[in-house]
This record gives C-alpha cells, sequence and structure tokens, in this order.
C-alpha cells in the first residue's frame, strides 16, 4: 500500500490538445508503460466527440487493448458519452465541471448549474465508480479569483449527487501554498478520502503545492508523465504537474507512491518522440541523465 | 522595503559553464536589465583564474560598465583573486566552500578545513561584506547524504571567522522540505537574518523548499534570472532556482520583492539569444506568454 495515491491522466488530458496525432498502438504502448512503472490508475481517453477532440476519437479501439491490472477512467461528457462508455463495459468514469460559469460556458457552453444536471442524470443511470472534476479552483482565467465558498457549493452538490470523489483542478496553474490552506480551510467536515488535488506547474508552483496539501492531510494527487498537457501557454511551458516531480518528491520525503521512477522517465519517449517534444520535465531528465 | 531578500546570481553562475562566450557588452546589459526589473543584489562575475573559467575572465572589463545603483559582488576564490578585488575597489565578496571534503577537493583541490584557513586570511584582509557559500548542504554527488551535524560545524566555523552571511547551497537539487527542516532544526540559536537559501531545481523541489523556509522565519534567498546555470544535467534540465519562479510565488503569497515579474522575463532574452537557449522557466514562458 503507496502512502499516497496518484491518478495519472497523461492519456486523455496529456493527448487531448496535441496537434499531431498518435496512433492507437501507441497510446496503448506509453499506458503498458506507465502500469509497468508502477502507475495502477489511468485516466486513459475520453468519450467526448471525435468532432470536438478527433485525438482521442479512437477510445473503443483503444479501450480493449489496454493491459489488464490497471484501474482505467474514462472522461465522460455527457449522456451520449456513457452510453458509448457502457457499451463498452467501463467501470469508471470522470464528469467535467468548473468553480465558474465563465469557465464552463467557454468549455461546454453551460453553466455550473446545468452542468450539474447532467451529472446528476448520468450518476443515476451509471452503477461504477464517478469522479467529478472541478476546474479553476483558485482563478479562472475569463472570471478571475474564485472564493473558496464557491469551491465548496460545487462539491457539496457533487457530493449530494453521489460522486465517488472530486478533483480539485488549478486549470491554469497558478495556485500557491496560502490558496491551498484557503481553500482547505472552507472544506471543514469533509471526507478528505474524497478529494484528489490536480495542481498545474505553469509557473512552477505545483510541488509547493502538493507539500501543503500533504501537510494538511490529502493523499491524493492528479499528475501527467512528462508533464504532457494541461494547456501549457507556449512550447516549452508547464501544465500539468509532471507525475516524475511527483514521485520524486514524495518518495525523496519518505513517502512511498509504488512507483519506478527510472521506469517512468522512459515510459513517456516513444510519444514524446512521435510528438516532437524532448522531455522537459525537471526529475524525469535528472532520472533519465542518472540512468 | 520588500518583504523576502533576492540575491541574483545569473551573471556569475549562469555564466560560469557556458560553452558560448558572452561579449562583456551584454553581460553589463544583463546586469542593467536585472537592475532596471528590481533586483538589487547581484553576484556579477568571479575572480577565479581566466585560465579555469575563461567565462568570467573579463571581470575588470566588465566592472567598471556597471550601471549605478547595484548592490554588486564578486566570487572571489583565494588570495590573488581578492587582490584582484581590492585592485578594482570591490566591496562585497563571497568566499566557496562545502560541507563535503569530496566536493571541495573536485572542485577546489583543497579539503573544508583548508578552505576555511584561506576564508580566514581572507577575511582578515578585506574590510567589505563577505558571503561564505556553503555547497552540498543535502547531498554530495560524490559523498552521498551530508549530515546537518556536519553543515552546522561549517556554518559555525564561518561565523567565527567573521563572514557576514551563509549561502547554504542544494548543488545537485536533491532536497525537499522535510530536509529543509531537518538543517533548520540543526540551526537553532544562529541569527536567521544571516542565512541564505541556494537552491536549485533540478527535480522541481526549489520553490516547495522555498515555501519551507519562510515558514520557518528565513527570508533570503539566491535565484538565477530564466534558471541560468547551477550545472544541469542534460539540454533544458533545471539548476539554478529561476528568479521567475521566485518572484511568482512570493507575490501571489503576498511577500513583496520589489521585482517586477515582466521586465524580469525579458531581462534575459538576448543572452539567451547568444547562449542559443530557449527560455525554459516556467514562471517566466508564462509571464512572456500574457504580456
Amino acid at each position: 500500500m503507496a502512502d499516497i495515491r496518484i491518478v495519472e491522466v497523461s492519456p486523455r488530458d496529456g493527448l487531448q490538445n496535441e496537434a499531431i496525432a498518435v496512433p492507437t498502438e501507441q497510446k496503448a504502448q506509453l499506458i503498458a508503460n506507465l502500469l509497468k512503472a508502477g502507475l495502477k490508475e489511468i485516466e486513459v481517453s475520453s468519450f467526448v466527440s471525435p468532432k470536438w477532440v478527433p485525438q482521442l476519437g479512437d477510445v473503443e479501439d483503444l479501450w480493449p487493448m489496454l493491459p489488464p491490472g490497471g484501474i482505467y477512467s474514462t472522461l465522460v461528457p455527457n449522456e451520449k458519452g456513457l452510453e458509448r462508455a457502457q457499451a463498452l463495459g467501463v467501470e469508471r468514469i470522470a464528469l467535467f465541471t468548473a468553480a465558474s460559469d465563465a469557465f464552463t460556458q467557454k468549455n461546454i457552453n453551460m453553466t455550473v448549474e446545468q452542468s450539474l444536471e447532467v451529472f446528476a442524470r448520468i450518476r443515476s443511470n451509471f452503477k461504477g465508480f464517478v469522479r467529478g472534476y472541478v476546474s479553476t479552483i483558485f482563478e479562472c482565467p475569463y472570471a478571475g479569483r474564485i472564493e473558496p465558498s464557491r469551491v465548496r457549493e460545487v462539491i457539496d452538490r457533487l457530493l449530494e449527487i453521489g460522486v465517488d470523489e472530486i478533483s480539485l483542478g488549478d486549470t491554469i496553474g497558478v495556485g500557491v501554498p496560502q490558496e491551498v490552506k484557503q481553500l482547505h480551510t472552507e472544506l471543514s467536515g469533509l471526507d478528505q478520502s474524497k478529494i484528489v488535488w490536480h495542481f498545474h506547474d505553469t509557473r512552477g508552483t505545483a510541488i509547493a503545492n502538493v507539500a501543503a496539501a500533504l501537510d494538511l492531510g490529502y493523499n491524493s494527487f492528479d499528475s501527467s508523465a512528462a508533464g504532457l498537457g494541461g494547456c501549457p501557454y507556449a512550447k516549452g511551458a508547464g501544465g500539468n504537474l509532471a507525475t516524475e516531480d511527483l514521485v520524486y518528491f514524495a518518495e525523496r520525503s519518505g513517502l512511498s507512491t509504488g512507483v519506478d521512477l527510472n521506469l517512468l522517465a522512459q515510459a513517456s519517449l516513444p510519444i514524446l518522440t512521435t510528438l516532437q517534444k524532448p522531455p522537459t520535465a525537471k526529475a524525469q531528465l535528472a532520472a533519465l541523465a542518472s540512468s
């Protein structure tokens, strides 16, 4: 049993915005590599319409190729997506909302309230495990700073609806430990095991935020191998927290992750080659240099 | 008066290992840009022999070109270097040692004790401000983990000799907040205002370490614009903590730095072009993308 729980999001969150098409076989290989490195929980793709996100349009082909032994989840944007997921026998799904109406309007053309109504219908039609993503927990690119009380409201609604866990996303990577602490104050009384932190490293603060969350008693984090994805601003810019950085930090801090950092550092190399990106995640580079 | 004190080291630490020669005029321009961005304390060069570090062999030419208004220091490796510094009227110098004999032997061909003897002679011959660098505070690449008590011994010797401040360096960028806290425990009774933390971001932990040090009452940090220098392992790998990341983190945390992040993000661009390196520091990229 690991001391911290990592939900690996690179196959979905890492690839959804890439201009270069990644062959399905290579996605399956990435997932196999991640599993072999010790990552058990992996969000593998999305049932979003291929019209909107062609990068993930091969989920029906990918699903049967997944190696046994993983705990796989997929993003489900709507009831049509749920039908597709159920047809494949998917047992864990993730739904998307935010703490900002401006953000959900731009991304899914709904208010937060409307997205929660979709959540409720999907929840009542699905017996498996449901994650709820709450984006823009600290700041929205369109509406500015977000009040912690607003995040709490959305969390409470999700728990009423019956989601099994909630992933709190610093979507644009602006947060600092002080904001993690402020939000934590607002989360009093919640079951901490249902909260997963999804930090972005756009400005280099993600590991400091992880450290703050650990100090406050949380132990679950989303991250992405090689830091793939997460809406980076510019070539080389940080988006998602790199799983390599998270694993290095945790293991050096005496917290077991169950992940082999050297295997993990290698896991994304083929897909980085396909994407024509050099590795940039710091602990990945350090591991590659020393192995 | 800023809430945190930043000592900018890019002109010295950032350039000393570069293969591409940087014209002296461009170094002066970098320093002027840094000063304009609000960085007051800048380590500008070194009086090391040009035979060993040709990159900094132009210090006598650079010194008269420095714009007024800065608090400039230079590294002084030995008594010959001190003579050169005094001939120029340098008022602040920095001396180098480590918490590991294996590290000083490899770098300056002396034991730590021998380096402290040189320190003592230089101190007695110099009236100005003296900084002592203590490298490898957590781990030495040749000798492994370093005991906090060993770091304390070296600090005590430096204070006996009469240095004015001590910069504690995580030279290979391995440390995590737990190690900052462990070392802090060993520093009890010391005047915290004499301690500067010099974190490297090789594995993405530098800002978390800064956060830990701030929580423990320290407020002085070394960093390098664009993360230049600091013995990176590989192209694109992190070495020094990027000043941009430090400034972003501090300001977002409500701590004033006196630095304009947008000006700072621009400050190193000409020298990065000369060095044929794209910017990679996260808060720098984010600032460039949004300006």
